[in-house]
This record gives C-alpha cells, structure tokens and sequence, in this order.
C-alpha cells in the first residue's frame, strides 16, 4: 500500500470529507455552465451533424459494384434477358476460386433430398481438393468437413499455393498427417465454391438462370450423402476417419450415423449434435438483415447487385459469435481507433456514432472483407441448414431417417460428464446415436465458445456414451478464442486429433 | 434399464451388426433414388420459389405507415418545407406516452456537456412520473434509472393507469415502499418519451426542425445531472436513494459519484461501471443494422418515415442479448410455429427460411412490436452513452471528470469476490470509485445474464471494496432470465432492495 500514497489518502478519508477531485469536478461544472452562456450568444446556429462514414461506405460499395458490371443494378434486371447472360451478363462478384484450383465430381444421378422425397436435386456438383495419397488398399483416407462459408482449401496445393483455412493442421507431419493420409475436403453442397448451391444454373429452367430461392432447403444429411457419391466415385469404401470442425462437426456425425461401416473414427469439434435455440437466434438475426437488404429480391438477385450491404451486417453478427468476450478484453478493451497519441492532449475525446471503439473497427472491418466473397443464398441456406439439424430420434423419425421403433433410455450412464441438469432431450438424443454405438468418437469443446457452448459437446458425448459408445473420447478447452478456437489453437486442438487418429 | 428394453438391445448390439434403423434408412434413401427419377420425367418444370412473408411485412409496414402519414414518404422530403410543420406535417409514428400522463420540468439554463465542455446543450424537458409521497424535510425521495427504452412509467398512476415497466416492485408495502417512500422515475435525456433527445426541436434552427444527428453526443453523466437539476426544482436535496437496472444501474452510480454528498444510499443492478467490448460489440450491431436502412437519411428522417426496418432488425439483436439460451430450451426447444397436430402425420415437414422456429418467431414478434414505439435516433444516442460509460480513473480524468493525480492501489482487498485472474484495470476503476467511499451500495447481477454478465457487477463491487467502501453490498441471482431478470424476478431481486432500503 505504501506505494500508492496518493490513493490511500483518498480511500481513507473521513466520512465527513468529500475527496478532493469532486470538489474540483464540481468547479470544472460550473465552469461550463459559464461557458455555456458566453458561447450561446456568440454561436447562434444549430450544430452541423457529423459524417457518417461507415454509412457512406455502403453507398461506395454500390457505386463501385455498378462501374464493374458496366451499368446500373436497378436497370440491370431489364436488360439481362436481351443479352446472352454467360457472355456478358454479370458475375456475381464475390470472388469463386479459380476453377482450375480444385477438382469437380458431376453427378448425373439425382441426390435425393431429406425435406423432399419425392423431388431430388437433378444433377449436382462437388468441388474437392486432396492432400498426400490413397494407398493401394484405400484404406487411408480422411474426410474432412468445413465450417459455413470455408471452401475445400483447408490447405494449400500445387494448384493453389495460398494458405488454406486450415493450413497448420494438415501436412506431412502435422496433426491430419499427409505422409500418412490421404486427405479430401469438399465445399459443402449449398456454398458457392464449386459445388452445387442456389447460386448455380437450375437445368429445369429454360433460361439457364439461377436457382436463387428455388433451391431446396437443404439438410445437414444431404451434404454428407452427396460427400458419399464422391467418395464413390474415388473408389473409396471405408475412411479412416471423418473429421469437421463448426458445421463440420455435425457433419462429421452425420456421416458416422448414415455409414457407420464406412466410416472407422469420427472427429466433432466444436459442433453439436442439436442445434440449440440460441445458435439458432443468432442465425436467424444474421439472415434476417440480410434478407431485408433491398438488393436481396427474394434471392433473384444474380442478375443485378448482391445484397452487400445485408452480408455486411450479418458477418458483423456472426463475428460477435465467433470469438469471445475475454478475447476483445485483452485484444481490445476500450481502445479507440485512434492511438492516444492522435488524441487531444487536454479535454475530451468527441465521440464518433460510426465505429469508433476497436472493437467496433474489428467488427466492420471483418463485415466488409466478408460481404463479397460469399453468396448470401448460400448463406441463408446453409445455415439454414444448421440450425435444421437434430439427431434426437424423435427428430429423426419425423425425417422418415430411422423408425420410429426405438425406446429412451433412462440416465445412469451420464454421470461421468458434467450435465446439470441433465437436458431433458438426452434420452431422445441417445437413441437418435445408436448407430454410432461401435465408432470410436472424439468430441472437443472450447469453454469460451458462446455459438456452441461446451454445454453442446458435453451432451453430444453423454448421448453417445448414454447410447452404449464405450469408445467415446472428450476434450474440453480453456483459452480466449471462443468458437475459433479450431482455426488457432494448433497445439490443443492439433494434439488432441493427432493422438485420436494415431 | 430393464425398461427399455428395444433401445437395450440396440444399444448392447454386437460390433458387427448394423443397427436395424439404418438398414431401414439405407432402404428409404434408395427408394427416394427410384422416385426421383420418375418424378423428374413427369415434372420438367423448375420449382417455384416460396413466399416470404417476412421480407413482405417491411414493404406492408411502410405502406401502412405512407398511408397514415396521407402521403409518400419519398415525396414527404420535398413538400415538407411548404407546409407548416407542426400543424400538418407528419409525426413521428413511435407511440409517444400522452404528454398528459406525465410531468415535464423545462430548464431554460444550459447543460453542460462531458463531451463538448464549450457547447452546452442550450435548454431541455426532462419528463418524469412520481409515487408515494414527500415528506415535510425532504428526505424519503428515491430517483429511479431506467434500462436503454423505457419511460417514466414505472408503475402505474391515476393519470395513467396502464401498468409501468416496473409494476410489482413499485407500491405500497412493495419493494420500493410507496407508503415510506416518495418515488421519482424519468425519461431520460437523449429518449425520446417526453425528455429532450434527437427528435426533439433544434432551438437553434430557425426552420424548428428536429436536432436529429445534430444533437451532442451524450454521457451517462449528462443525463444524471439533468435528473440533479430535476431534484433542484423540486427542492429535494438529498436522496434517501439512487435505483437502477440496466443502463440505470450505470447511472445510479454515477448519481452516486456525481454528488456523494447528496445520496445516501445506491442500488445498481444488472449494470457495470465500465462497458465492456462484448456488450459494445452487441450495442454496435444493433446501430450498424439502424444506420444502414435506407430511411434512416443520417438521422434526418423525421420530415418522413422512420427506418422502421432497421429498428425492428435491431431490436430482434437486442432480444437475443436479452434473455439466455437456457431459458429459450425450456420455453422453446426446438420447437415449430405450427403445433405438431398442424404438421404432416408421415413426411417430412418442409422448413421455411423465414421465421420457422418458435425463437424465430418470438425474436420476430418482439423486433415488430417494438419498431415503431422507439425513435431510432434515440436508440443510436442512448446506447452510444452506455458504451462510452467507464468510470476507471483514468476514463474519468480524459473527461475532466476528476483531476490526474490519483494512483492506482494494490489488490489485496478482492479475496472476498470470485475474479480469476482479476481484471488488469481493477486498480483503476477502484481508483475512479473513490467517491463512493461512504456510500451504501447494493450491487446486484445475475449469473445467466449475457449483456452484462455477472463478472461486470463483481469487478464494480471488488472495486468498491478495494476503494476503501466497507459497506457494499454484492448478490448474485441464478435463474435462466438472463439480463431481463430485474423486470422478472420480483421475489429475489425486489427481497434484495427491500432489505438493502430498510
């Protein structure tokens, strides 16, 4: 205490005393109110309202979104039918890769689809890249299943050097080891990386246009199916394992559900095997703005301007969910865009209504290096379909996906997993996992993720587990990084599927 | 376990043998291969796309809204100038409180202003509804603090008898006691309920226009001081107590530090005493969605229609922020807007991309009713001052709140709260509490509050504790109502003011 002298005078003032700097604060009042008057005589006209960049900004980004297509968005959709739409019509401009970075499976067959029995996708394609080499019993190969908005660069290739989204995790050597495995990562059926979405031609339609809104709503279980065909395709029968991180991570069960003799291990990290209300929510706030966005038109907007702005704003939401409140504490606290150096010397700082905070910079900035690079269909529709996903039997059932046949089983076998209470769906969940009964599984949850709390996993493992999976293994995280946790953390996250799949 | 016996043997199956319900799926999938094709035969005609009801609700709002104003708002901009504007130009359509249900103190003295110390805020209304009654030597008045969006009405009165925000805590024999005490609740400054805010009149236009982003932007401190000026008119000198939830439990404190003198006794619940980047991440979402609707105009909208678009869009966030995932999985689940009995017998149910979920629909029914009850200029100003609200010492000497000369202390008094590890600006804000040295306060949080989690009432009340106050007072509530529990939870929360009043 003797170091802070001048503190310790002010806490232990008398109750008599009031500390010195309130008095002063008080002068400083006074001060202002005779300030106040002096300046009303001098300045009679109102104020001028700020600049609002970051509203401004929207406005650029249409303008110059026009100048690329050559013509306006608004007229755009009078034109386009007078033009042949694959030679001079409009890209969408969010940036697809390079075609010749990936490779593409066709499939002619119809995809049967799980809301739509009786009305599969015609035709569809899946853009795929590969690390390391199947061996000749074809017996090492991992499937790996992205997040929403990844495409299938999770690592970098001869055919496209840039860092992947997951480029320390797999390599020779690293925790996916491409000295070991053969390594194949697909954009998920609905993006708009390569394979088929609502931003691809419809065959059925005469004019070669978009899907748009006439996309089927898809499910977590028509993604790994159409993963299956490719898999087909490649020749493969059986994978050493399946592995997803986020959506990835529903997907990954989904997988080991629908072929567990095809599947031998599967890897969830961070992911659930029920969406819960609240990831929903969150969703749900992101697809409404962008649905709201006038550029959006119902999803017919390929012919015109995207919904920019809406991508905008609902990136900005989604980032809020993908890191966690302690991280901005350290990374941010309450700095403000400008250093304290640009800052007055004396008197406050006039705050601005536009970003102003870091943490509001971040936020914007992540928004707009977003708002362009993905379609907002496949947006909508992916996440869409995440939040459709459930492997409660019941659920299950009412997808025609098992009979209806199976019983719940009481709790005795949860004990050793931290649920309390044990969520009253647990027994539903448990019997929708019973295929999964003979696969060894890995769960990972991060205790700092606020889109799919630990909560997520604990009852993902306890269901398996509750089901009859002796082979069930779970880890939990500490740390900052919230639900990015599976992009940052190399050693944890890298470790612990490392010491799974060995 | 013996009754379950189906899901027993399921679960107990042998490692070779495939559970019979995938076998079952396996058979489906292929059935739906065979009908696909057939299907496509008959049906060459592409899907339609679904309705969207809730894209069409915002075009239907601002028809509705056009009408009731008798004309376009798009024409509204330039006729307005031709029309006196306060005998037929259009209102703004947020549900004002009739100015007759409350009590309005006009200052025709300045405001000084935290963030523009040479440009006061000329003259302002401060609106405000009072209970109980005053003694004869003044000195059973208690000033209550309102969360971002409510008025003046607490509870409800003979000149409005519609219940108030806070109708069960507030009455005789009640938690705040109406027989003992004499209860005062303002609009505060910056809303836009009878008090001064952006859609007020600008003095200082001639054309009487409203101030809309013209108006300052304000501090927590403004508004407390205002309320003081409140208390000068009505001859109230001291404060048996300051109450507050929400954003009021900031200005409950700041009434607190403002005037130590002058308060006896503070209450601040579900507040912080330093905005945290998470919450201010929350709030920033909120005004991106607001500012970018296109009726928004920078502020200027008031001559036409409000962004009503926008507001509903942030007010679906705020919901979100509002509540807790653990609350909606048990009022929710995962449940649909139509009842299970409305749902197809065998088949699946086809999802809508619009609200489809119960949360979904809950989230959209609270943006709608609220869209048009609340300015959005009011909104973007009164959330900005929550998160510019930090009373660490050195936020406070930036102000010329405090002069520079305190230090920082040691943290050898905060055994008693659970902060791990505490935060590195702890001995700051202590610093910056000192006022508080010799007041009472109670500070109240709550564990499943996600806005303002419970870490941010323990650090204020560490804080307090380790600036030297010896009569603090810290309850932490569970439930699952997360940050609305002070409006819920009336045996707990109201138990707690009542003793800590007493």
């Amino acid at each position: 205490m003797s170091a802070f002298p001048a503190f310790r005078r002010a806490a232990t003032a008398s109750t008599r005393r009031i500390p010195h700097f309130v008095r002063n604060e008080h002068r400083a009042s006074l001060a202002a109110f005779a300030t106040a008057a002096s300046e009303l005589s001098k300045q009679p006209t109102p104020r001028e309202p700020p600049n609002f960049p970051c509203v401004e900004a929207h406005a650029a980004r249409e303008s110059k979104l026009q100048s690329i297509n050559g013509k306006s968005g608004v007229k755009l959709t009078n034109e386009s039918t007078s033009e042949d739409p694959s030679a001079s019509g409009p890209e969408p401009p969010y940036a697809r890769p390079n075609p010749s970075s990936y490779q593409t499976f066709s499939s002619k067959k119809p995809l049967p689809l799980v809301y739509y029995p009786e009305s599969p996708l015609p035709q569809y394609d899946i853009a795929y890249e590969t690390w390391g080499k199947l061996n000749s019993s074809k017996s090492n190969a991992i499937l790996l299943h992205t997040g929403l908005s990844a495409s299938s660069h999770a690592a970098s290739t001869e055919a496209n050097p840039a860092p992947g989204w997951w480029e320390k995790f797999i390599g020779p050597g690293k925790a996916i080891d491409t000295d070991q495995h053969f390594v194949i990562c697909t954009n998920v059926l609905g993006g708009c990386y390569g394979s088929t979405g609502p931003s691809s031609k419809d065959p059925l339609d005469s004019n070669q246009a978009a899907y748009a809104t006439r996309f089927p709503v898809l499910s977590i279980f028509d993604m790994v199916r159409a993963q299956f065909t490719l898999l087909d395709h490649l020749g493969i029968d059986k994978l050493y394992a399946s592995v997803g991180c986020s959506m990835g991570g529903m997907q990954s069960l989904a997988a080991g559900w629908l072929h567990p003799e095809r599947v031998r291990k599967v890897v969830s990290i961070s992911g659930t095997a029920r969406s819960s209300p609240s990831a929903i929510a969150m969703r749900f706030a992101q697809r409404s703005v962008l649905m709201a966005d006038p550029n959006w038109k119902n999803g017919f907007y390929y012919d015109g301007l995207p919904p920019h702005t809406g991508m905008k704003l609902a990136r900005q939401i989604a980032t809020i969910t993908y890191r966690s409140g302690p991280e901005w504490d350290q990374r941010f606290g309450r700095r403000f865009r400008d250093s304290p150096s640009q800052q007055p010397a004396s008197g406050p700082r006039i705050p601005a209504l536009c970003p102003d905070f870091l943490i509001e910079t971040y936020l914007d900035h992540q928004g707009e290096q977003f708002c362009l690079k993905y379609d907002a269909n496949s947006l909508i529709y992916v996440s869409k379909a995440m939040d459709l996903f459930d492997m409660t039997h019941s659920a299950l059932t009412s997808l025609n996906l098992v009979s209806g046949d199976a019983q719940t089983p009481d709790l005795t076998a949860t004990g050793s997993l931290h649920l309390t209470p044990p969520p009253p769906h647990l027994p539903d969940l448990a019997a929708g996992l019973v295929p999964l009964v003979n696969t060894p599984v890995l769960i990972l949850g991060v205790q700092s993720d606020i889109l799919f709390p630990a909560d997520q996993q604990r009852e993902c493992a306890a269901a398996l587990k509750l089901a009859g999976n002796t082979q069930v293994v779970y880890y939990e995280l500490g740390g900052v990084w919230g639900h990015d946790t599976f992009l940052l953390d190399v050693a944890n996250v890298g470790g612990a599927i490392r010491g799974f799949l060995s």
